[in-house]
């Protein structure tokens, strides 16, 4: 590494100002040797990417493979201004040396304030009622469950991730009873929560909310048998993957009535636009916005800037990836 | 007051289980003389009512003027379980030195746990995005202000009632500047925010909430003017009284793409079913649920039942109501 290392950007064009306003590009000029002209999301760049060392990536980026870690040779750090590297990260990077970081920190604390919302709008069966509303029904009678508030409720938290622990730490202020399901929890993180196993979270929760990894082992994590386990009225709130979830046993809980639904993903997403999830009346779909979103982009960027920094300082990456953990993350 | 002052219930009677559930119901029995089965609001009850030391009223509660107070004439005290007593407390009531309480208090956390996941949603002009994926519209281009997220706004309270103290104090967790505007604020009250004037506040504001009480003075406090100083794409949220804001300014505004709202309180409530704002993609309307609902009414009952505790030790009132304070309440 150098004091001012070659960095080379990856980022969605059009979220390039947003990812990086002006005073996180002066503190890019002040920490690497950089031109913010350059930028591989927008077209090639050959003799940069041959003396770059660092990778800024966002949303979008090509995947990193031996194809194209041959063309970046001297590239030591991926520095990532977003959340999940799956889609670009691969093994060759690991093989390669080559230092992975996430802006995934950056990026959970609007999952989980998007998460506490839903819960509590979603406990008033809110989303319902104003659509009642609309149609001349009675708002205070539309939805299968009792319109209880969330005070007094079970929250299941499903995974104790970065988000999944957020959001129980949020709850400390509400007057909940939080259970968290997860094989790899210390319990010694979960504050107040209980950890208990999914299948006894599924039938005790009022709420149940994923924040695990879409993994294959995590494919239909919530599948048929599982929401069967949920009591009439619960509500799934999904701001994690769409997999997680087996969509058509979750449509067919809500058109019965028997479950209510916010989910910020969706399997496939976007769902077609004739799909009942989009219709129910109890349930609210949201085009994956929990995250980041407008000027909080620059909170990615913030992070992003702030990892090159330490790179630049000699400093270890605060937001770095081991290839060991990659497999059961997000 | 007695040891087991005799009470009288003046509860909705669809609601009396609701807010007086079984172990409630118990606490009675140890601290007051009263019979479950007497309840104003679902039969006249005369004998009852002549020897009543306490009322204990709900909404729907009859008007105590003059005349009916001449048929309680050993009441001491009228304990509500709910939160405004103004719909059903006259000055008679005061003039006849009986004790008012209300369990404001009590209803004050939902309203702001609804507020602040409010704020979250609006922010991020999640209920306008929802409406767009069902209607085929990229749920990404729906809104007139730009979906910048929550972190970094200024969120502007108008009223440091009980309740918007309790939103400020939620928002501290929050990156987020809070502006408030209220004329009788004490500034030690308020924690981080900064006190402004009502102009000051609806120019810088990003989201302004409304906590204000409904009185004849702040009958459209944000009228056509102030909701004029709001910037583009700001978003207006009121829980309080939907006299606080002239609907039909608000409609324009929102309807020209300008403002975006959310309304758990309308003027008239309800809207007319033909309403626009019950119709406009960025405004969602909400059938006054913001306080405490179902099984939370228990919450209401609880404080009620704990000042006829208070009363029958002999303690003051911890939610009464000097008359003094009446006229600038909600």
């Amino acid at each position: 590494m150098s004091d001012h290392p070659a960095v080379v950007l990856a980022l969605p064009p059009d979220l390039a100002e947003d990812l990086l306003p002006a005073e996180l590009r002066a503190r890019l000029d002040r920490a690497a040797d950089w031109d913010p002209a350059v930028n591989l999301q927008a077209g090639p760049a050959p003799a940069a990417l041959a003396r770059a060392e660092v990778l800024l990536t966002g949303w979008g980026c090509p995947v990193l493979d031996a194809e194209f870690l041959a063309r970046a040779p001297r590239l030591r750090a991926v520095v990532h201004a977003a959340g999940s590297v799956k889609a670009h990260v691969t093994d060759a990077v690991y093989a390669a040396g080559i230092v992975v970081s996430s802006a995934a920190e950056a990026n959970a604390r609007p999952v989980a304030e998007y998460t506490v919302a839903a819960l509590v709008f979603a406990a008033k069966r809110a989303f319902g009622a104003a659509r009642a509303l609309r149609t001349g029904h009675d708002g205070h009678q539309h939805s299968p469950g009792a319109a209880t508030g969330l005070t007094g409720c079970v929250v299941g938290v499903v995974g104790a991730s970065r988000i999944g622990r957020l959001v129980i730490a949020m709850l400390a202020d509400y007057d909940v009873e939080v259970l968290v399901a997860d094989p790899y929890a210390d319990p010694a993180e979960l504050g107040g929560a209980t950890l208990v196993d999914l299948d006894t979270l599924c039938r005790r929760a009022d709420v149940v909310t994923v924040h695990a990894p879409a993994l294959p082992e995590t494919r239909h994590l919530l599948d048929t048998r599982r929401l069967g386990l949920l009591r009439d009225g619960a509500i799934l709130i999904n701001t994690a993957r769409g997999t997680l979830v087996d969509t058509a046993a979750l449509t067919r809980e809500c058109a019965a009535g028997r479950l209510d639904a916010v989910l910020d993903v969706t399997d496939p997403e976007p769902l077609p636009l004739d799909h009942p999830l989009l219709t129910l009346p109890n349930v609210l779909v949201t085009p994956h916005i929990a995250g980041v979103r407008g000027r909080e982009l620059r909170l990615l960027g913030g992070y992003a800037v702030a990892e090159i920094e330490r790179y630049a300082a000699g400093l270890p990456l605060r937001g770095a990836i081991r290839h060991a953990d990659l497999a059961r993350m997000a």
